[in-house]
């Protein structure tokens, strides 16, 4: 790693019986996912939220200034030990400009797709957060994906290493793992509000977006040269993403799309929209091996 | 119009007779519609293509090589007055890179949704193009499409104003004419290819977007910074937008984020996507009057 390359600081380990916040920055959810998933937190933390949280304004969980002053409100709580992300959706990214001078008490954030407008901030101010299931995902995933979350907001070992199923271009690269979404990150590109990807092995994972989009979406990052400034690409699932009749698939193309930029790339990581949604410590270091399609994790989450 | 606002070249206005190229730099298409554009163009001008634009890659007409090749000699060609479009889709941006030092005959481009990427490079490099039908769009639209569309191409007069059906946000502004599809044009945000938007009236349609993807192009726009450059925002159709069983509009997320610009705004002109698409000439100087919904044009396309 070189020396131009940020670190992250670790957060506070998390111990059984913390109190925890439950946020809604973005869209609105069912009551029943969120009682399924406030039932695996609360068996481990002490879980509060807001009850305007399960407000609904079109797809927003309720106004900006409803969602902002939650979150305001959650990430700067010290008497909170971490921030669990109701759902993704869309509408974090509304609130960005308005969270430009907020407090940062030293607590991990978790949520992923959406959030990753969020994990933004966290890393942009040089911390850890986590990639992982957002609470109303986690009534329907197997009980190991809470497992897998709990160990890394508790363990001072690092995260035990995850497996893709393809190879995309070959060879090995090592620095923080940042990234996300895709259409999520692309829509921060040229603005202010992206943490610097210097140097990072970058995450991509996405849901419901036709093979020509993720092209775009793809071509965007090019365009925008962060293919010269990352070192690896890992490849969550990529779940819904198949053309209609199509005699190609999102894989054929992302594959090409990984080979234009010459960088090791591995796919099938067991994270995103799927089935499985493995909790990443983003701002570690990670250390991805694409010829055997293998992420290790160099770094613990919390301190 | 501040002097730092850039002044855009007119092209050298067209005759009946004159030599014109067809070019395919996006997504495939099929024959009827390419030859009953083609007949329409045929009726006034000497319509000339290289019969590779037939081909199908994918989502894509041809493979970039072809495609990159096609439009790089049709930009270059002196011998011929004007490149009309064949069609949008998604396919141009892949070509951006290879356009950079590529050589610009004084001529139109015509054509508008993806081909909004390749009007960057002309507006980038000081000239004043054509937002309008791409050729496979001309068989099905009325007749006058293509008058207007001649009109602009040959007339040194202005063209004919036009007029919208909704006033989002009061107030006048003046500027060039600059954009085009929302989609195409946050897909370049923070790349080198979008042409600067400094003191322009900022163009945007778009088709088939989601209500809150809507707002999360328009939000990336703000969060670029592209509202405080911008004078006034001319909107034209946005067709297929609508979310199913939604108790809320596309044009009423539309109004509350221009209404948060601040900036003139007026909706509904008759162009994009939809049975009208009018011609208008992107770099030239317009008036928006957002409380009469009237777009002005105040210098020709031609010269």
């Amino acid at each position: 790693m070189s020396a131009a390359t940020p670190r992250y600081r670790a957060f506070p380990a998390l111990r059984p019986g913390d109190p925890v916040t439950v946020v809604a920055p973005a869209s609105p959810f069912d009551r029943a996912s969120f009682e399924a998933g406030l039932e695996v937190i609360g068996r481990r933390y002490r879980a509060h939220y807001d009850p305007g949280l399960l407000t609904r304004h079109r797809y927003l969980a309720g106004s900006d200034a409803r969602r902002l002053d939650e979150l305001r409100r959650g990430l700067a709580d010290t008497g909170s030990r971490a921030l669990f992300c109701a759902r993704g959706g869309y509408g974090m990214m509304r609130l960005l400009a308005g969270l430009e001078d907020t407090t940062l008490a030293a607590k991990p954030v978790v949520g992923f797709s959406d959030i990753v407008a969020l994990h933004q901030l966290l890393q942009r101010r040089g911390l850890v957060s986590i990639h992982g299931p957002v609470l109303t995902q986690l009534g329907r995933l197997d009980a190991s994906a809470a497992t897998r979350l709990f160990e890394l907001l508790e363990s001072t070992a690092p995260a035990a290493a995850l497996t893709g199923t393809e190879t995309y271009v070959e060879g090995t690269a090592e620095g923080p793992l940042l990234g996300g979404n895709l259409a999520v990150l692309t829509r921060l590109l040229g603005t202010p509000y992206l943490a610097p990807l210097e140097g990072a092995v970058l995450l991509l994972e996405d849901v419901g977006e036709r093979p020509y989009r993720l092209d775009r979406m793809w071509t965007h990052l090019a365009l925008a040269g962060v293919f010269r400034q990352v070192r690896g690409i890992v490849l969550g699932e990529f779940i819904g993403c198949e053309e209609k009749s199509a005699d190609f698939s999102s894989a054929e193309v992302l594959r090409e799309l990984a080979a234009d930029t010459g960088l090791p790339c591995a796919a099938g990581f067991p994270l995103g929209h799927g089935e499985r949604n493995e909790a990443v410590p983003l701002g570690t270091r990670v250390r991805l091996d694409a010829g055997s399609r293998r992420l290790t994790f160099l770094e613990s989450a919390a301190r």
